[in-house]
């Protein structure tokens, strides 16, 4: 098990929201530069940048936004586009080595990015499905983790810039995909040691569901028990953070104090 | 993994509390009963019944709360004290099977107490330590959860009536135990197939801590990803039951529905 405590990777900053394709499609800065400041003053340590469906350029949108990020925080940044083009493009413009997200364990797609990563000093975030789709169960997803782990291995990429997604499917739609999520964590680990970051897109498992910061944090805390050490999430939930907080204190992944909650947010 | 989804033993009916310890030094039905029809109301499938403190005859006054409580509803009762002739006592006047809590892994205590249970069609709680007391490691925990389920077995205890408690303490006393507990819990689910009930007096872990029901909630969702499958704990905190019915929706031991939290509490 991980002995550092969570690594949020702030979700927001995605073209997918109003707010962000609205800021992206008017180049306004303040708006992107207020929720880069916002969301690391919540706890995130990375910041998701994805530009959606919000530019008919996105490789200008991405190097944007990138760039007015910049400007305000040092905070590392993850590149997220499926299209490899999409992430060079960020990659030119990004001070601080970044996180890309993501490929996936494809051997073709995986060493190109693997390569890109090691020639930008940067990390990878990996996702256990291939050319044959999301796998439904867990002993696919194994192997596609192994193929990951292994080749990053021959390739020379150290494990602490590896980053292992199992694929969180929403569990309106497939309820016994979240156990499966589970028990393939907890297989994940022993892949090598030291383990691969182990990460979520937290957000995906309540997609369509009304009670979705309630199902997220149940979510994050089960995953939490099984081995995960870093998740893409909202880190403007308070009560998701609070929960996140409280988990890696019983996992003895931070210090209790009586104020544990309030020194965490003063870091 | 279990598939049936929580078993929640309410622990309110405890001497501990002010209204309980009063209901019993006056004899007074009526809290009692209020507090038993409302645990069932908020999800309890077992009433923990513990005279405290209470009293100077225990024996009675625990008699006087089983008959109390089944003037008002047929739920299962545990009967839960140290002392041998208190269970006793409970037992003579029980009307349905009881769960024992209990007794622990300390061999001439814990045959007494299996063939009590075996007498009374009970279901009985045994916490994993001995006369060397509470163990602060895993391996210790699992020592004792092996000899409690062989010797169970050996004597004719059907697992599903075998409830193990590995004894969560405080989170602000002895931050490492939370995480042994979860390897612990893990540990045990392989000691028979299929295994014991796992079980904890949730509300130990957040003893002396300001953020009790938070550090509560969180750690059962952790206890439930490693298979825990009952808990002794407080079915008034409606976060807490909140997170307990979404975690066994994400295990798949709940069907999910958008009104799942509603159907829960409508069953």
């Amino acid at each position: 098990m991980p002995q550092s405590s969570m690594i949020v990777i702030g979700e927001r900053i995605n073209g997918m929201f109003r707010d962000v394709k609205r800021a992206i499609r008017k180049r306004d800065p303040e708006p992107i530069q207020q929720l880069a400041l916002d969301q690391v003053k919540a706890g995130a340590d990375l910041l998701d940048v994805n530009v959606g469906a919000a530019s008919s350029r996105p490789e200008k949108a991405m190097q944007w936004l990138v760039k007015t990020i910049q400007e305000v925080t040092d905070t590392p940044l993850t590149l997220d586009n499926p299209k490899l083009e999409i992430i060079q493009a960020g990659l030119e413009v990004v001070k601080h080595p970044p996180l890309i997200n993501s490929t996936n364990a494809d051997p073709e797609r995986l060493e190109i990015y693997l390569q890109l990563a090691l020639e930008h000093n940067a990390s990878l975030l990996c996702l256990t499905m291939d050319k044959s789709g999301v796998p439904q169960d867990v002993n696919r997803r194994v192997e596609c983790a192994a193929v990951i782990v292994s080749t990053a291995q021959v390739m020379g990429l150290p494990m602490e810039r590896l980053y292992i997604d199992p694929i969180i499917l929403p569990v309106n739609c497939a309820q016994e995909q979240p156990g499966f999520i589970l028990e393939a964590l907890s297989q994940f680990r022993y892949l090598s040691d030291p383990p691969p970051h182990l990460v979520v897109g937290l957000s995906n498992v309540s997609q369509g569901a009304p009670e979705r910061s309630l199902i997220n944090r149940t979510c994050l805390v089960l995953c939490m028990a099984a081995g995960l050490d870093a998740a893409i999430l909202d880190p403007f939930d308070t009560e998701l953070m609070d929960a996140m907080i409280t988990a890696d204190v019983l996992l003895n992944r931070q210090i209790y104090s009586d104020s544990y909650l309030k020194a965490y947010r003063s870091r």
